[in-house]
């Protein structure tokens, strides 16, 4: 490999293609950007050096084809694909198809993603590296004598989770052993009815959390992290306000995070940047595992504020073989930074996507303020993906500062012909529940339920 | 004095009247932007909390009209006045309208600026400190034999300038003691002709020369510095591109300059945010001060951006008689800023400024970049004032980022309609010899004059 890649194929759109492409260009990486036909007109096609069109606005055929993404990496020359986030970044099946193919890929080897895709054995992994995951069943659950024994180890509310389950369906907490049995059987039935699988786990019920996230950076023998995020403002598990550093943490909690998540890098030797996933518990102040994100993540501005490193030039040097150019100490955690996702969405109207076209758009500007967007005056928003049309992340001295800087940003900022969620978000961090950091993940549904009544 | 400002009055104009009104909403201040009739549809106008028109285009009549601004500062019932640079900043006629009106005056005392704005005063209070000032006369001389005592100890080549000149009018090099009684003579003769004064001063002639300033912040009895800004690419002495730090000091020589700017203030108990201008021998690595500026200057934001201090929010909690709010050790100098002045200007025309209107404008975005700037598309630049468009400020982790940064920035920004200086000052910093960091105030006429051949 060589020690800087020549040439790199971004296979994504949107704001994370401008931001690789930036990254590229002052590496002096050609960057080739993968566009559907609905973003030919897009920032991101006039800004990257080459542009190929790869299929349909349709993702499956272009975005989350691995063939037609293959075509253009093997058709321009590239030295290795960029997959960004979301669409096939964590596709394990894609990534071995570029270790097949001899291309490069931007993220850790397939047998990592896949690993790490399984929560199952994600957890085993976090197990085995000394890592608290949340109490529970390890395997699936088929008898309920066995379910009584992991719940008197679990303790009361506990909750059942149907093992093909997830986004929220297939779930209940159970209050007490006395509905146990019943609950644990009708759970059972309804996922064998709904996923055709009654498998079942059971897992503490944790009610007061947050959401707290490690960056990480490894290049397959050592690992640095870059402090934490927290992720707590979320709604409907869609993190809407991302910020670092975390408001809850002590300096002992901070350093046993990140030494959790630098211990389940080393454990599988992870090579590229990546997420640990931490619930908080609020009461007890424990930390528990949930996942990694084996990519880059939208909210991994706000540690490149914080820290001064550009996370994607680090993504790519690490990508061309190279080891870590910095070690942990040279990672010094500094001031605050605040990242809104700004939605193409009308809070008002349940968060319904409004896809169409910006009539006027003015960027935020000044000390502290960045705006990563695609978006500009006459952009149409495209209906076929995510309703994001930006990131706006301010830094400032103390979370006080960076709170007020976010809120004078929002004003500022002017995106006409579109309902977002910017003004929403600014009546989130104006808020004294948001100012005083002491919240959980439920404090956004609380917030929308006391803004109607 | 209230322990914050309640309300501002910002007499100026374009990038900085914006950047003091952001300061302003930031700290919950309300802004009332002064603006003259050539400004009433420019963006400080829209963005500021109130704005109020103090008269016609030309400046005499508004931004440099001290009663003007007065009235409007009395009618809006403000409790300070942000002169911004230039108009009427360092005018200490206004300052004392201020201080006698009870208006506050962002900014020192009438009598500091009119102390530091005389040159022979300034450089007697630069002794007094203990701060080292261009070997040469202090007071004029007027004969041959003074003269020729003055030459023995400044050696040669050395400076005849005329008392009344200035602007590099009323100059002259005399490169030996074999013509120095004729050039002396000369000059006086000249001076009293063109200025009707025949007073001269003499100086050490300095060839090679880097333009390296100090930023300070003072609250009356204590001082702190921001460290240095190296400002050594200028054009007819027009500063074109600044950084910090500065490429060529060394530790001790940056304590150095620190300090002598730091006595300095200590010396008038200085208050408000203040530069200190020193030229750097880079032959004999000898730094001498030349002058001090009573203001927040254009280049702020590149120690801004190494120190994570907002330097405008500092000087309104200082005009609001609030202690500094830190001290020289909360001041951390981190990573390397850059910025561009972008002027509408023709480079290939001998700098011609060229207002116009501007077609479509795209701000270039990212990690590390900031653009302060008044325009926007459709924007029409009058012609009745400086050609600053905007600056681009970048932040890179080392000199080589930012430098990096600051190129793809360039590249990435779109001004249409009106020529700017930023294409050249991308062609200023991909040269190797700004690349070394190894060259003097005489760099880009030099680099002007190879273009042409």
């Amino acid at each position: 490999m060589p020690e800087q890649l020549g040439s790199v194929l971004i296979a994504n759109r949107g704001e994370i293609a401008l931001r690789i492409i930036r990254a590229c260009q002052e590496l002096g990486i050609r960057s080739v950007l993968a566009y559907s036909e609905a973003d030919r007109e897009s920032l991101p096609v006039k800004l990257a050096d080459q542009a190929v069109c790869i299929g349909p606005a349709n993702s499956v055929k272009s975005y989350r084809d691995p063939q037609a993404i293959i075509s253009a990496a093997l058709a321009f020359q590239v030295d290795a694909i960029h997959p960004g986030y979301g669409f096939l970044a964590e596709n394990a099946d894609f990534a071995a198809l570029c270790e097949q193919e001899g291309i490069g890929f931007v993220g850790p080897a397939s047998d990592i993603i896949r690993r790490m895709g399984d929560k199952i054995e994600a957890k085993k992994i976090a197990r085995a590296a000394g890592v608290p995951t949340v109490p529970g069943s390890l395997g699936a659950i088929a008898q309920y004598d066995e379910a009584l024994t992991v719940a008197s180890e679990v303790g009361y509310p506990l909750l059942i989770k149907a093992a093909a389950g997830g986004g929220g369906r297939g779930m209940r907490v159970v209050e007490s052993g006395e509905t146990l049995e019943r609950d644990l059987s009708e759970i059972m039935s309804e996922a064998e009815t709904a996923f055709g699988d009654p498998s079942v786990y059971i897992e503490r019920y944790l009610t007061d959390i947050r959401h707290i996230e490690i960056q990480v950076m490894s290049d397959g023998q050592s690992t640095v992290h870059l402090g934490e995020r927290d992720c707590t403002a979320q709604r409907r598990n869609q993190k809407l306000i991302e910020e670092a550093p975390s408001p809850v943490l002590d300096d002992e909690l901070r350093e046993g995070l990140a030494q959790a998540a630098v211990a389940l890098c080393q454990e599988v030797k992870y090579r590229n940047a990546g997420t640990v996933e931490f619930v908080f518990d609020n009461i007890e102040r424990q930390y528990y595992f949930i996942e990694m994100n084996t990519r880059i993540q939208v909210e991994h501005p706000v540690s490149e504020m914080v820290t001064g490193i550009d996370l994607i030039k680090l993504q790519l040097e690490i990508a061309a073989g190279n080891p870590l150019p910095l070690t942990q100490d040279d990672i010094v955690i500094r001031g605050h930074a605040i990242e809104c996702r700004i939605n193409a969405e009308d809070p008002q109207k349940g968060f319904l996507p409004n896809p169409g076209r910006i009539e006027n758009f003015r960027a935020p500007g000044g000390f502290g303020v960045r705006l990563d967007t695609h978006i500009e005056t006459g952009y149409v928003i495209p209906p076929f993906y995510d309703s994001m049309v930006g990131k706006l992340i301010v830094w400032g001295q103390d979370r006080d500062e960076a709170i007020s800087r976010a809120l004078r940003a929002i004003e500022e900022m002017q995106i006409d012909g579109v309902t977002t969620t910017a003004q929403f978000q600014g009546e989130i961090l104006a808020s004294d529940v948001f100012r005083s950091g002491d919240f959980n993940t439920a404090f956004v549904a609380k917030f929308l339920a006391d803004q109607v009544s």
